[in-house]
Parts: C-alpha cells; structure tokens; sequence
C-alpha cells in the first residue's frame, strides 16, 4: 500500500530501540517508554522553507499524530509542526 | 437519496475491512476496530489546491465527521482538513 | 409568528421521520434518534457564495442551533456553518 | 433609572408568557421555562447594517447576556450577536 | 495612594447598596448580592469611541475585573470590555 | 546575578507589606494576602506606548507571571500585559 | 548524536544545581524543585530580533517544552517563547 500524505504532513517510522536494563535484560515492547524518534517515510505538502526530506531522522512530540498500520507495520501520519528537531547519530 | 456536501466538506464511504482472528474466526463489527478508510464519494466547494477526488482512497482522522445513513448505508459528511493522507493499495 | 432570523442564521424545520421496528411496530418520539434532516423556512443575511435557498432539504449538524417553538412546532435556529450538505431524495 | 449600553450591546426586556397546564392551572416562574423572547430597549454601538432597533421583538440565545434589575423590573444586556432573529405576532 | 490604570482599563468603585429585608432589617454585607454597579474613578488608555469618562456610572459584567485595596477601600481594576453600560439614576 | 527579560516582559520585586492585626499582632508570612504590589527591576523588549520604567511602582494581576529566585530573593518575570496600572503613594 | 531543532526551537540543557540543606546535607535529586534555568546548546530558526545565541544562559518556563535524552543526558527542546529572560552570574 502506497500513502501519500495530504496537506502540511508527513508519514515518518517510529524507531524501535533495544532497550535492555542494566541486568543485560531486554525489555518487550510495553515495558519501553513512547519512542519520539522516526524517519521520514512521506512528505506532503510543505512550506519550502522547512529542510525535511524523506530519509531524514526527526524528534516528534510525544502524543501527536495518528497511528496508522500500512502492510502490518506502524506509522504515524503527523503535521509538520509536531516535528521538534532533526538528528545525526 | 442525493447528498450535496456544503463548503470544503466531503461525503466519504468507510471501507469495511474484514478481519480474522489468528485462529480464522471473523470477528463480528463491534469487535472491530473503527475503519479510519474511506471512499471518497462526494466533494464540496474545496480549495482547488487540495488534490482529492471523486473515487480517491483516503485515511481520515479517528472520531471526526459527522455519520449519516443514506439507503440505509453508512456514509460521513467530514472536513476536508480531516482526511490526513491518500493511499493505494 | 414570522421569524426572520440574524446574520449568517437559518430557521430550518426538522423532518420528523416514522421509523418502524423490523416487526412494524411504529416507534414514539422518544424512542427515536434525533433527526438530522430539516427543510430550510427562511435565511438570514448569508454569503452569497452559500447556495442555500427556502424550501431546500439540508443535513445539519447534530446538537448544533437553538431549538423554539412557533404556533406550537418545533423549529430549530441554526447558523449556515451548522449546515453538512443538502440533499434530494 | 436610565440605562445606555455601551459598544454592541443592547438592553432587551424579556417578554413574560403566562402559561397554563392543559388542566387549566397557571404555572407560578419556576414552573415555566427560561424565556428566550424578549422587546428591545435600548441599543447600544452597533453595526450599521444590523436591523435592530428599539421596539423590535427578539428571539435570544439562552442563557446568554447578564441579568440586571432595573427598578425592581429583569432586564438583560446582551451582545448583539447573541440576537438569534426577529419575530412578529 | 494615587493608582493610574494601563493599558485599556478602568478604575472603578463599586456602589455599597443598602438593602432591606421586607421586615426592614438591613443586611449584613456577606447576606447581599454582589454590586454590579460602579462609579468610574480613572481611565487609562482607552479608544477615542468609547464614551467613558471619570464620575461616570457604569454596570459591569459579575466576577470581572481584580479588586484592589487603596486607603483601605474597595475599588476594581476592569477592562473597559467588561463595562457593559452607563447608567444616570 | 543580572537578568535580562527576553520579549514583552518585566522582571518585578513583590512589596512585602507588614500587616498587623487589629490587636497589633504582626502576622508571619504563609498567614498574609498574596502581594500584588511590586517595583519594576529590568524591562524587556515591551511597546513604546507602554510607560513603564525601571524604578515604578505597579499593581499586578494575582497568579500571573512566573516566581524565581536571585540571590535568594523573590522576583517575578511576567507580560508587561499583567501590569494593571502604576501607583504612588 | 547532533540534534538541530526546528522552526522557532531551542535545544538547552539544564543547569543542575547543588542545593544543601541548612545543616549541609546535599539533596539527591528527587528532593529538589525542577530546574528552571538552562544553557543554550543549539538554536533553530528563530526571528532575528530575538537575541538568543548558543551559549547563553535564560530561565525557562516550568513545565514547558519536551525533555528528551541526547547520549544519556537530560535535553529539553522549547519554544523561543518559553525563555523568559537570559541572565549572568
């Protein structure tokens, strides 16, 4: 399934991070804080003078965006005002 | 029944999506989760700008709208500004 | 009484519709759902680019409008923005 | 006491309906429903092309405006647009 | 203590109105309703139309504006908005 | 430490007001009123039609702005909007 | 891990301060009050006239902006409106 988000959103990833405590445990999925960082699947249609391109990794506002499944996988469709920073590892 | 939406609304037929249980039981609709797909049926006065048409295929956002039964069938009339992306399948 | 009413309002008339039960049993008032669908009495002062026009059949939006009483029916006070969509059976 | 209500404000005086129950037996204030009718009283600094003046009789949005005592008599002063329509006998 | 408003706000003192019961036993201040009636003391930076002038007599919307203690007497800073009207006795 | 307001704000000084009670007890401080006296310390960036200067003496609406301590003393930052007006004693 | 905000963001960091008790007994952590002051650690693209710069020392509003953690350290990325002032020791 292709999405193409309409107006001033995007479609971005949730990144899954291992978390494992400091026993070397790792914890499943509801035992893991809400992750707020995502890359950027999708882009609508932005203002120009905002730099997010598809393949960026961002920062999002925890609790914004809808969560929708595509092909049996998470995404989140979110204006582009709920994206808070972008990141380089 | 014809339904004429006013001012940037649309008229929208959710998809109906059938959905077994891992042990091939069809759940009954009260065990579903609500559709957020959608039919896009009729289309108001909208801003030329906004690229959604008749017979599009669209995500729109949970609880918004207004549902109505037109036939006997369930449609929503629904804010143009609260159909979040297209997809295809 | 003549009502006229103020700025971008309408006075609309709900229609009542019978509604009977799979065994034919006609349901009273009560029992039913709130109607959403009204005929348009008179129009205040609204936009010219708003195609409403007396005698048109309208879906409005639930709970929106003041609901009064003139000559002992009810009628519904109701700005255009309330109104969803027109429609012809 | 003489009261001049200032920007788009109007003095309206609400219009007392005696009310009888089909058993013929007047309902004493607390019994009746809150009056939504009222005559215009004095106007205030509004729009030009509102057509309300003192005289006129009004259909106002419940619970709206602020309740004074003018000579042991109610009055409301109330913002325009809270006038939902005219009406005539 | 000499106090000048700023911005679009008043000065006001509220009006103590003596009232008695209809046995003619003056009520205590806490057993009466709260004044909504005022003398204009200072104006600060009002708009040229609004027609507000020291020693005027105002009526303002309940539960506006801060009250302050000068020379350990009641008076209320307000917005001019929440002036709703002059009167003259 | 020196502050510097950022925007439309003010960094302000609470008067503590001794207050004594009628049998000339002086009351600690958690048993007083919430001052909302204050002496302007630094100013921000705030209109030139404003008039307020460091060194004058205003009366502040109560709750507003945001405590901080300097030196372990009590200042405020606040909207030069929350200013209701200036005094002199 | 580089973070760059977006729009009119900041990224700061939290200046921890040691606080003992009078009898000099250091707090952990849980005991103190939030910290409301912070460093300057990165700016987005915020308004030319407001002189914020990387490195320089403001006072936030509590409870604002979204605390995230950058290679195990505490972040928060803030709205330009949410620094109160800037200061020096």
């Amino acid at each position: 399934m292709k999405v193409r988000p309409l107006g001033n959103r995007l479609l971005i990833k949730p990144v899954i991070e291992e978390k494992k405590t400091e026993g070397g445990i790792v914890l499943p999925d509801t035992a893991k804080e809400k992750p707020m960082r995502a890359e950027v699947v999708a882009v609508g249609n932005i203002d120009d003078d905002v730099e997010i391109n598809v393949g960026d990794h961002v920062i999002f506002a925890k609790y914004s965006g809808t969560e929708i499944k595509i092909d049996d996988e998470d995404y989140i469709l979110i204006d582009v005002d709920d994206i808070l920073a972008k990141y380089e590892d």
